[in-house]
């Protein structure tokens, strides 16, 4: 981020007709945005989601409520513009593109082994890299994947420790049995691979959609886009690169708090205040592209305000 | 609100491609505005913000970290196009109207007697009544008025009992002694003023903007138009139609929880979960523009996407 453009924005805050901090957070992200995008007066014009999917071969241990073929099914909904990611981005005048990666070609059961080989690991992390539009100045990534809350919890333990408990969740929605299995899953599959490492984790335990979007976190990095965390799944992307470096994540907000068990724990983890708190647990991008409208109300608090003096208001 | 819609709403949430539940609290506002618009597939194109603003005459008791004249000053500011809310009805593409009611005529100090006659408390209900456009398919009402969070904690304390403390927060950003000056003049209002009827609690605590919020709110309630409440002094304006009648805030969600002392607690007794809990504590109606956001996005998820059916996705 640019010292100097942090420094302009917080001056433009203050002189901003409105009591000190009374715009809350939406003061903070005003001010972490400008310091990205290096001006004093940011806008969001361009703002891109994407939306990741990948196969896990982990279903076959039966984690999820859905059967492994709505992945693909799913991203036929997502191209023809049918799913919740498509209302929300087409609301933010966002634009929107889908990778479906390998669908015919599951990650291997974490449980036996590692999910990706590291050619695999690459490829996915490259799809993701490439994936981000340079032009972009906001960026969301999605996911859809079936069984990849389990891969996520799976990631999240591996990196934190605790119980395989602490990060499980219902996903989209198993129940009490559905659950013990699942958390059983994950304590096996943590305790058969033992990395600690966040690429490692990523190639053992993760899945192709999620080390897609590691890969275009990382990109909107380089370029200077900031990004808003989805959920649970985009959590446990973003926690691999955070592994690797203490200020990986420094352009990122968190979109939202999920309903999904391990997010509230994996944002303390991240140091993340989510900007929403609504319950969802659908995944896609969902959240972070709702929440691109927050980012949106706060830019144009920040850049439209008239300052005291513009509008010859006492201030106090 | 419309049984008929409502059950058409919850049928319409209950095929659309995403796990049951999954959106949250979006669900649950989709089918709460549908039922309000008697349509299983609404939409938000008529959103009418309105700003309220009245002088108190309680600011004699030096309550307010800024002076009386910020009043007039900032209705300046709103008619220009220079404030917070401006920024944030033009982003929901929201009308917004702005009614000053007799800045020059302050309500009395309700420390030494009630703060308006019979005649002005209905003048000013019936400010707010008018002001709402019957063709809007949204309502949210805010306000300035140098002194009203003291007025808004003064009808709390009457209303629902309690420690004055309870209901005195630093407003625009009293210190602590500030803080305590306010609380002690809360208590010697309610201690004054023995009512605790709605109306007559609005009439000797309220001010003229607050009357106007709660007349615009009722107005809503008979032209079926939905009302996304505002933070602490809009919530406390409602609190004086929830005493009026159970059901009166049944066509309202709140918002957002303000950082304001006393609102979640306000929020609490009228039993409302708000959108969005962002630190805000400005007023004029902003906490509830930005939720306009959360609201489109909920319409837009429930009336826009695909069902199972249509897109050929397994249901689970």
């Amino acid at each position: 981020a640019d010292a100097d453009a942090r420094a302009a924005c917080e001056d433009r805050n203050g002189q901003l007709t409105k009591p000190p901090g009374a715009l809350g957070q939406l003061e903070e992200i005003a001010i972490w945005y400008g310091s990205w995008r290096g001006t004093a007066r940011p806008e969001v014009r361009a703002p891109q989601v994407i939306v990741f999917a990948g196969n896990h071969g982990v279903t076959a241990r039966g984690v999820s409520a859905f059967p492994a073929e709505v992945t693909v099914q799913m991203v036929a909904n997502f191209k023809a513009g049918g799913a919740a990611i498509n209302q929300l981005a087409q609301l933010a005048d966002a634009r929107m593109d889908v990778h479906a990666l390998e669908l015919d070609r599951p990650t291997a059961d974490f449980t036996q082994g590692p999910a990706m080989s590291e050619e695999d690991l690459l490829a996915a992390l490259r799809t993701g890299w490439n994936a981000v539009d340079p032009a972009s100045d906001v960026l969301v990534v999605g996911e859809m994947g079936i069984g990849n809350t389990t891969s996520a919890a799976a990631i999240c333990h591996a990196l934190y420790g605790g119980e395989p408990g602490d990060w499980t969740g219902r996903g989209t929605g198993v129940d009490d049995e559905g659950l013990a299995l699942k958390t059983a899953v994950v304590a096996e599959a943590v305790a058969l691979q033992g990395s600690r490492d966040g690429l490692e984790v990523l190639r053992c335990l993760g899945g192709r959609e999620i080390a897609a979007m590691a890969g275009a976190i990382a990109a909107a990095r380089v370029l200077r886009i900031p990004v808003i965390l989805d959920g649970f799944i985009c959590c446990a992307a973003a926690a691999s690169l955070a592994r690797l470096h203490d200020q990986a994540l420094d352009h990122a907000v968190a979109g939202h708090q999920s309903a999904e068990g391990g997010h509230q724990a994996l944002l303390a983890r991240l140091g993340k205040a989510p900007l929403l708190s609504l319950g969802l647990r659908l995944g896609e991008g969902s959240g972070a592209a709702l929440a691109i409208q927050v980012l949106k109300g706060a830019l144009a608090c920040h850049s439209g305000m008239a300052t005291f003096a513009e509008a010859g208001v006492s201030d106090g």
